[in-house]
């Protein structure tokens, strides 16, 4: 099944020279999300992972189901006074200022075997601070997998030491490819 | 399966007097989860249910999941500013002031069946809102599925004429319950 076409460009969003790869189209076609979810998992069945972690909101999405599929945990890192529990925080930079994410201090210990979930790769910023959440909890992170990887903003190499799976590349802002 | 042990109940969260059922627990437990999206879908098997609305970010956790199940289309409903193409924008009251979320254009049209679906029915706003985008865009509701419902708040009422169904139902703001 050829899933790029399920991924539609939209030029100029959020901003001007951006091409963004939009993945709605994916979501309205419960084949496509299937296979997804199939190809996302197949390269982690035999790591024991303990732990499906996954930002808000797109990672949701797909990390869900993914937990689902591997008979896992989903464990859900959000913005900064959604979690009830007591938290553990994150702070990372962005091109302007910084972001903060955290996770209940007791969703991962010591033994859990985590695999990072979001829906794209790009510059890896987002999943960088999940990766060292994670950590943070003295966690092993065996893996993180994406649907759509943006392979010229290189994110892949901030993820150091662990195996990193996309289903999809896009090597240029092109709507074309 | 007992799903309400799955559910954790934290004392003054938001703020204080609210007792905040968290479902990060039902989270961590992939048996659970898919006891929760088989008996989301039930009830709807019958219903020819060709489109899963359901709002960020915890709504997507069990909304996703949901419409692979029932094996139609997932339709994220977005805060002002996420979705990259034409959106449809729903504006609604809150306690103090007003939020707004909003749909693809194109996602849903007047031939489509919707399930509305979240975590939680509490005055039911976000949910009202998910309604008034499907009608907006002609579709016709039939129905909305929640994992826990807040009776007491009779979020329940905002939903008129269509099918409302919740596993788990709490009357008061009692921890014990």
């Amino acid at each position: 099944m050829d899933l790029k076409p399920y991924i539609r460009s939209i030029a100029d969003f959020p901003k001007p020279g951006i091409m963004f790869r939009d993945i709605t189209p994916m979501l309205k076609s419960a084949d496509a999300m299937k296979e997804v979810i199939r190809q996302m998992a197949e390269p982690f069945r035999q790591s024991g992972v303990t732990s499906v972690l996954a930002a808000e909101a797109r990672g949701f999405v797909f990390g869900a189901p993914l937990a689902m599929e591997l008979g896992c945990a989903f464990v859900p890192v959000r913005k900064p006074g959604k979690l009830p529990g007591e938290t553990q925080q994150f702070q990372y930079d962005l091109e302007y200022g910084s972001d903060t994410l955290e996770i209940h201090s007791d969703a991962i210990t010591a033994g859990d075997r985590v695999l990072l979930v979001d829906d794209l790769l790009a510059t890896g910023g987002t999943i960088e601070a999940c990766l060292n959440l994670a950590r943070q909890q003295e966690a092993t992170v065996v893996g993180a997998a994406f649907v759509i990887e943006l392979t010229f903003l290189k994110g892949r190499d901030r993820l150091d030491g662990i195996d990193v799976v996309s289903l999809l590349q896009y090597a240029t802002e092109d709507a074309d490819e």
